[in-house]
Parts: structure tokens; sequence; C-alpha cells
């Protein structure tokens, strides 16, 4: 296609897009998952991944598809990202959508660029491990397959979705690469204690690699219209037409993620390879994996994140996230999650920090949206 | 002494002293727990002691020892309270010097006098069946007794210090007395059991009815220099060497509680007399009780006081005091004790709840006491 190296070919596109529903109070529709620091390193997760991915496709081949909304925050936190890497979302419509259309764009201001899409809100600190693996994913994707980054389980996770190795695949420059025989739904923990004694189970990090042109002929397969609606916006993309084609076509693209659109359809069709990834990793979905994230897997521990915050504790245990400057006493609560903000308090425990969500879903079914 | 009848000599003190340190957050300094409706009927604890011990001696008949610092707020609860049934504490002194005080002065005024003390912060639903115990109790103090009101049990608490009733007394208008065997500790959950099995414990209510000179009496064998300072104030009091007179001796008056320089040598010498009483009964002293209280009983429920409270609740029990304004959300925490105000929050469980104080402790200790 193009004898440059597949490397100097390769673009990074952070979809910046989840609210991060299961980490209410503190995530918020004006404050998502991905502008918080949730690690205790004054990074956001957004800077953290932004940080990861410049030594890999350097700082001006990053592009970040966002919401509206969001632009000022995502440009104070990235000032050197360039203008023509802002992709705005005039409403969210998953990340088929938002993937897609940076692959569209791109492919048009550059045939044969091979993009990685990699989530703004999950948690790597291995940085060079993370490298290497994305450096075979490329490959992979130059030798014409849809690479993901498969993530070594350190243990039966229940909050992951699984993907499981087929055969070792024989390509240049990505040794490790196997097959995708198939993904997997979050198991239930025997299930997943199964997968970890198996063996050639690799939890889902939802990052994939590929050639722009074969990502988007793999998602017209299933989505004729959508990639239609794609292409269309590309070519007005650098031109005047720009709003008014977004304006046009973006409310009518379907929402769907792109699990359903290109991953799962590629696997089916042997298209899909994996790179096994040995560095840490966690998508940081709710209160428990944040606790934990900082106990560095201690139980017994409590958790502390916030502005200054001020907490008195008493043989308790679990996660305390303090965004309001009150003093936060606890005592004898055990798994706790206490998440303080200046207008709503979440108690919960670490146990049930999945439920996060349903609160939630009542709060908007209840018309009290001014808290979420 | 006299020949008014008993009743009509009858004087109803009211120590509010206490802050109530098991209820902070919401107790506080400058706002201790008989300023607080934790009961929901929209009344003070202070305002709801009032309105019960009116029906027994009137309104002009009920004097009030508290704080210099709650004057304004004890007067605003307490409008009709008169001017000459106020007395200001410069300094806590716990309560031999609140209600000695109280019977110092009352009876310098009118000897013969029948003082019943009563904590402001405790809740009482069935006034008729107070009042009748009341009666008894100011026969017996008629009679010559130092009477108690205990209160039949209708648990095993262990919140609650004991009273265990010896023979019963002969005394005319008070045929329900008895004469008290001994005071006993808040026991643990067996020992409470047995006291319930074995019959004749009481709870102690912590109210004393006698003659005004047999308390006073009673109290100058324990404590012969306090008494004196006591009478020095109260024939000062009507004075204007009053404030002087106050400046020069409350400060120097030893801090000591009734129960062990009126109560416990009064029972030792065979003066004690109880009357046991059939009304509900609460002293409310932690969050545990309050949950109690507004749970009628019920397990699996969830109490919720406070300030037009909003409070989004799934599968969870406990109680929840709302004096923030802010959406509080729990997901699946039983027993839980949380405690939402302006400045701190409180998270804990009702099993917990008597552990309270030691944060109180640890936050004076370690010059926290803005929020105490």
């Amino acid at each position: 296609m193009t004898d440059t190296p597949a490397l100097e070919r390769f673009y990074s596109v952070i979809p910046a897009g989840g609210i991060g529903s299961r980490l209410w109070p503190l995530s918020r529709a004006d404050a998502p998952k991905f502008l918080h620091d949730l690690t205790g390193t004054g990074k956001t997760l957004l800077r953290g991944t932004w940080d990861r991915l410049v030594p890999v496709s350097g700082e001006q081949r990053i592009m970040v598809v966002t919401g509206r909304a969001h632009r000022a925050a995502v440009e104070a936190q990235l000032p050197t990202l360039a203008d023509h890497n802002v992709v705005l979302e005039s409403e969210p419509k998953d990340s088929t959508a938002a993937i897609g259309l940076a692959a569209a764009i791109l492919q048009h201001r550059e045939p044969g660029v091979i993009i990685g899409s990699f989530a703004a809100d999950h948690v790597i600190s291995d940085t060079r491990s993370f490298k290497r693996s994305v450096v075979e994913a490329v490959a992979a994707a130059d030798a014409g397959y849809i690479a993901t980054i498969g993530i070594t389980p350190t243990e039966p996770a229940i909050g992951f979705g699984y993907i499981l190795c087929g055969a070792k695949l024989d390509i240049q420059g990505a040794p490790n690469a196997y097959a995708v025989n198939s993904f997997v739904e979050k198991p239930n923990l025997d299930v997943a204690k199964g997968y970890l004694q198996h063996g050639g189970y690799l939890w889902n990090g939802g990052m994939f690699i590929s050639r722009a042109d074969v990502l988007l002929e793999q998602l017209g397969q299933a989505e004729p219209e959508l990639l239609a609606g794609l292409q269309e916006l590309a070519e007005a993309w650098d031109t005047p037409r720009r709003g008014a084609t977004v304006d046009r076509v973006w409310p009518k693209l379907r929402k769907i993620a792109i699990d359903y659109t290109v991953a799962e359809p590629a696997a089916k069709a042997g298209r899909l390879a994996v790179v096994p990834g040995d560095f840490d990793w966690d998508d940081v979905g709710d209160f428990a994996a944040i606790g934990k994230l900082h106990s560095g897997g201690r139980s017994n521990n409590l958790a502390i994140l916030g502005e200054d915050p001020r907490v008195l504790s008493d043989a308790s245990t679990g996660v305390v996230v303090s965004h309001s400057k009150r003093l936060i006493s606890l005592i004898g609560v055990q798994d706790i999650v206490v998440v303080d903000t200046p207008d709503a308090l979440l108690v919960t425990t670490t146990q049930n920090a999945q439920r996060v969500k349903s609160v939630v879903d009542a709060l908007k079914l209840s018309g009290r949206g001014d808290v979420l």
C-alpha cells in the first residue's frame, strides 16, 4: 500500500466520551470520569492516556474525539493537542461513530494510515510494556488484521469481558499475536476462575489497532448506512461544509458500540488478532476498582481521594472520595464507599459498587437530573 | 413543715446542659441535643420536656438551668418561661451544681418546696402515665424520701443504668413506691437479660424528686464545700450581689454528677424511694436510639430525619439525618448511620453508635474544635 514503515503511519485515537455513571456523584455529565484524577498521581485519566501514547505515536499524531461541552476541559488538559486533531461530537453516538469518524477523517487525509483507539479513562502504569504491545499490534494491523491487545489476567475478575485466544499467528513484527477465537461477556466468579485455570483467556481492554481502511471496510459490512454517513462527514471535514454536514448527518447515525459492529464480526471472520499485554491495566469502572487501585491490593485499607480531604477514620476500610471540604468521620464501617460532593453524597459498599449506575438511572427517571 | 398540699409546693427543674456528644455532628456546643427535634414531632426535646411538665407543675413553676450561651435559644423555645425561673451557668459544672443551685434558690425563696429534676433531652410520649408517677414521687418526697422514677424495662437494654428495687414502702399517696436497693451500671446483654428475667430491675431515668432541704442536706453530707457554695449563691441570687457572687463562687464549684453526691449515698442510707413508671422513655443517647424511636422497633427500616431531607435509598436500613440540603444516596448498606451537616459528615453503624463520643474526643485533641 505504501512504503512508509507501519509505525510512522500510526495514529492514536482517544475517544473521550463516557461519563462513567458507576462513579457518580464524582463523575457527572459536566465532569466525566476521564477528567478526574482517580490514581492519586495528580493527573487526570485523560492526561495519563495522552502521556502513555506520546511515546508511541508522538503528540502530533494523537486525535481526541469528545463532546462539544468538554472541548475546553480537554484542551486545558492537553495543551499541545493540535486543533485539527480535535473531533467534536454534537451529541454522543457511542464508539462506532466516534472511532469510525476518526478513522474516516484520517484515512481521507492520509491514505494507508493505521489507527489505534484507546479509551481516555483507563489506567496503565507500565508505559514501556504497553508500548511494546502496541508496536506488535501495529505490525499485525499492517499485515491486514484488526488487532486488539488483551491483558493477561492476574485474578479471576468478574468486572471485565474476556478474549479467548485461538491459534498463534505468523506475523512479521508480531511474534506474540494470536487469532481471536471469541469474545466472552463478563463471567461469574466460578467461570472466571475456570478461565484462569484453563489459560488462553485475556481481559478485553477495548483497544483496537488496524488500518483505517480495514476498519471501515469491516464496519461497512455490518452497518453500511453508518459507514456512508461517516464517509460523508470525513469528506466534508476539512472543508467549509463541515458544520452543515455534521448538523445534517451526525444526529441520524446509529448509536452502537464498536464491539458489535467491528470486533465481534472480525473475530468471526478470522480477521481479528490479539497481542497479549503483560502490563497492569484497569478500566477503573467503579469505586471498588478505585479502592483496589489505591490500596495496592491490600485489604483492611482505607483509600482516601480528593481535594484536601479531611477524614477521621476509626476501624474502617473502603474508599472515601472527598470533594466538599467537609470533615468526614468514619467509625467501624467495613468496605464502605463514601463519595462526598457539594450537592450529592453517596454511601454504599465496595460489594455494591456496580449498582451505582442504577441510582443514576433512578435519578434520571425521578427528574433529579440537577445532580447528574 | 407546711400545710400546703405537696403538689402545690412542687417545682419542676430542667437542667438543660449536656451537648450530647454521641449525637455529633448533629449536636454541637452551639446546638446541643435538647435544642433538636429528634422525634419527628416538630418539637425540640426541651420543648417536649416543658410540655410534659406543664400539666404537673404549671408553667409558672418550672425552672430551667442552662448555659449563658443557650439563653436566647431556650427562651425562644419556651416563651412563657418566667425570667426568675431562668438560672444561667457561666460554665458547665455537671448536675450536682445545676440541680443543687436550683434547689437552694427555690428553698430560699419558698421554704418547704419540693423539686423534681427532669433532663431536658429525654423522650416520653405517655404524658398522663408520666404525671401519675410524678404525683406518687411527690408524695414520697413529702414523706421525706428522695424519690426517683424507674422505668419498667421493655427489653434488655445495654445503654441504660438500672435500679434494683428493695422492699415495698408504705407511703400515703405513693402506693407503688419501693425502697432502692442499689444502682447498677450499664450491663452487657447477658446481664441485662438476667435483670429482666429476675424482675425488680428498672431503668434509671435520672429523675429525682425530693424536698429541696432534704436534697441539700444529703448533698452536704457528701460535698459540704459544694453545698456551702450553693447556699452562698442562693442567698445572693435575688439581690444585686448575684453577678459578683456567681463570678467568685461558681468557677470553684466541684464538677460532679448528682448520682455520686445524692442518689447513691441516699440509696445506701435507705432514703431513696423509687416509683416504677410504666410509660415509654428513652434518653435518645445515640443514633441507634434515634433510629429505634423512628422505626417503632421495626428492623429493615430506614429512619430519615432532617430539614427537607432528599434521600434515595436502595436496599438500605438504619438512620439518615440530613441537615445539608444535599441529595443522599444509599445503596445496600445495613444498619447504617449517616449524619450529614454543612461542615461535617459522620458515617457509622447503629452497632457503633456509642463510639461516636470517641470521635468527638479525637477531634478535640487534634485541634479540630471548629466542627464540635
